[in-house]
């Protein structure tokens, strides 16, 4: 089995070794004013580190140095798939997340409910952050009063708070679309403009679908318009069975995750209602896989909402999960982040991401525990997180010698 | 002169200096279970630690994260060929490695002499692994009764106790074949498979070849059966003085080693007796070549018998002969190993390989000595091993300045 061209020849072997991937979203951090210690460095994680004292660790960039990823490219990367080589919108990430079955060619794009003023300038681009009950309400009237274009369908799925898709199916669409989403407030949205002349009869079909959802919300209050990014026009991607051999599941509880997942070819679990729920879930599945992805998200969220001490409890939430983790005895344990969102910044950044992966085959010799720092001086240095596939197949044993 | 896609437009110079590359082969290793140090951390090595604490050290990637590399690959990236982009074949190496003189469009094939029980199953892929003795009288018999399909020459050598070399001649040959080596036992060997249609006619001439090497060999106990592997064209390879500028001599006990050299325009000195006989033949020759490609076995046969002592002792027996090299004065010495075997694994591994080039263009700054965890926090860090002969180079003031 071909591994793609980032190894012409080498082929992966089947094993009967299972790889348990966790991913706590966002974990990297930047360091405490006060303290110097970033969020990762000041939680209490005796379980993270011991794993760490004996488990080869380094630090991996999402996609390349200096670039901020986001969700989809960054987990790409982590699953093998180069999201230089393997791009995606997230467009098509979101509508994969919320289950809705894409087609080849449907495009999708990720909407924000968001609130305009009088003169059509943007004034909260997350529209107060409605629940998920006051979100879906909206999307449902936007799938209930908006006319389709001629000759496409149109779907409307609310995903979580302000955010939604909306997926348009017909021939010949294209996603060279910019974003409607201007990212600031104070200005109006951007129109609908097609980056290649070939998409300008998108561009007018998505732009007649958003003047109609304008009118619908022009009485509602705070979401009375809709910001539009992402665009992208669904293609199917090689499974991670394809690729290297292995039969995978997705324990996530957002369905942003449960859409890469699904998007490569993972079964995706029941939705867990919490972390430890989650954790269960590996368990009570664990023969099911030989890979088990398994996502936190929360370290990410209390970043973004620049809570560096509700960031270094959800560590620590985590940290007490990992015994159950290594119970299951699973020949590699990888521990990562897809990216950093350091509570400082309140977004994503581009920051390297510590990793530890676990297995009977590491050098070690860390004395220290899991933390950015500590990374630095570890076996596997400063790698691309597009190799820790690999790396965690090699260590399961599920990948052949390269030439004889 | 071009130096390949690796540095478009970097150019060698020519200069009056010399550098000698040791290959310590299957050096790197994994720690010891009581003590937690590696084989070469474990060796008494004052020689090459003296020479780790001025040097530049790290450690490199023989081929790409993860992956375990063959012989044939990880010496061609230590030459500076990179093997994802100059892929050879595992037969080329070893017909080379023999000392046949290989023409374009030969097609090789490196031999397993092995055991198969009555039902054809294989009972153990190395016949017992005969006596050098022993696998040239079958390998002549071979040669003596094998009759040649038609249109084709047919050459047999024998290469190292249980494992030989086969070559054909003739117009049209094809290597898009599949191994015939199971690489377990229970299980008959593989028919000959063509993996392209054109291949078809040369995988019938190969299977008729075995078929009746077979018939030849059905009295012989151990070795009544081959198994082959790494199907190979020869197509020349521009030599390391057309690319780098150098005269090169390849200084190496086993014919592999020494058909790595030929491969890329080496001259190859007269087989050395012994580790120190190999020393003394640089010393003689020192004046004769511009780079010295010195290969020792014996820490990868050692960590291939697992044993850790004994890799031990052949690392301790290596740093004997350190003061030797040093004593020419070299303008740079590289000593490094072409991937790790660690003992604990009993083959070849994925593990980043430690490296020190002497030279006194160096950084240094090391306290500690030349193991794993010391190359760790080397100047050079963690670099891919096609990198280290321009590193060489550029030491030995052989690379002009890129750019004006």
């Amino acid at each position: 089995m071909a591994m793609d061209t980032r190894f012409p020849d080498a082929v992966v072997q089947v094993a009967d070794t299972r790889i348990v991937f966790v991913v706590m979203d966002g974990v990297g951090g930047l360091p405490h004013a006060d303290t110097g210690r970033t969020e990762l460095e000041s939680a209490r994680t005796p379980h993270l580190d011991e794993l760490a004292r004996a488990a080869a660790i380094g630090l991996h960039r999402p996609v390349a140095v200096g670039i901020t990823p986001g969700s989809g490219p960054a987990h790409l990367a982590l699953f093998g798939y180069d999201p230089r080589e393997w791009l995606i919108g997230r467009g098509v990430l979101s509508a994969l997340g919320v289950g809705f079955p894409l087609r080849p060619g449907d495009l999708a794009a990720r909407l924000n409910l968001a609130t305009v003023d009088e003169a059509g300038n943007v004034t909260d681009r997350r529209a107060g952050r409605p629940s998920d009950e006051e979100g879906r309400r909206v999307v449902a009237l936007l799938a209930d009063s908006v006319a389709t274009p001629e000759g496409l369908e149109l779907h409307w799925r609310a995903e979580k708070e302000h955010r939604a898709v909306m997926i348009l199916r017909g021939e010949g669409l294209s996603d060279a679309l910019d974003d409607t989403d201007p990212q600031e407030t104070g200005v109006p949205p951007h129109p609908v403009r097609a980056l290649v002349p070939e998409a300008e009869p998108t561009a007018r079909a998505v732009q007649e679908v958003l003047d109609r959802a304008r009118e619908v919300l022009r009485q509602e209050r705070p979401a009375n318009a809709l910001l539009a990014r992402g665009f992208a026009c669904f293609e199917r991607y090689p499974s991670m069975r394809e690729r290297f051999g292995i039969s995978c599941l997705a324990t996530a509880r957002y369905p942003m995750y449960q859409g890469v997942g699904r998007l490569l070819g993972m079964d995706v679990a029941e939705t867990p209602a919490s972390d430890a729920d989650a954790v269960r879930t590996v368990a009570a599945r664990y023969e099911d896989a030989d890979f088990h992805f398994l996502h936190f998200k929360y370290p990410d969220s209390r970043g973004e909402d620049g809570d560096f001490d509700a960031k270094v409890a959800a560590i620590e939430t985590i940290d007490a999960l990992v015994p159950e983790l290594v119970a299951l005895e699973p020949d590699v344990l990888v521990v990562t982040g897809d990216h950093s969102t350091p509570s400082r910044m309140r977004v994503h950044s581009w920051h390297p991401v510590p990793l530890l992966i676990a297995s009977p085959f590491c050098r070690g010799g860390n004395t220290g525990g899991f933390g950015e720092r500590d990374c630095l001086g570890g076996e596997l240095g400063i790698l691309a997180a597009a190799d820790i596939l690999p790396l965690a197949l090699a260590h399961a044993d599920r990948l052949e010698k390269y030439g004889a």
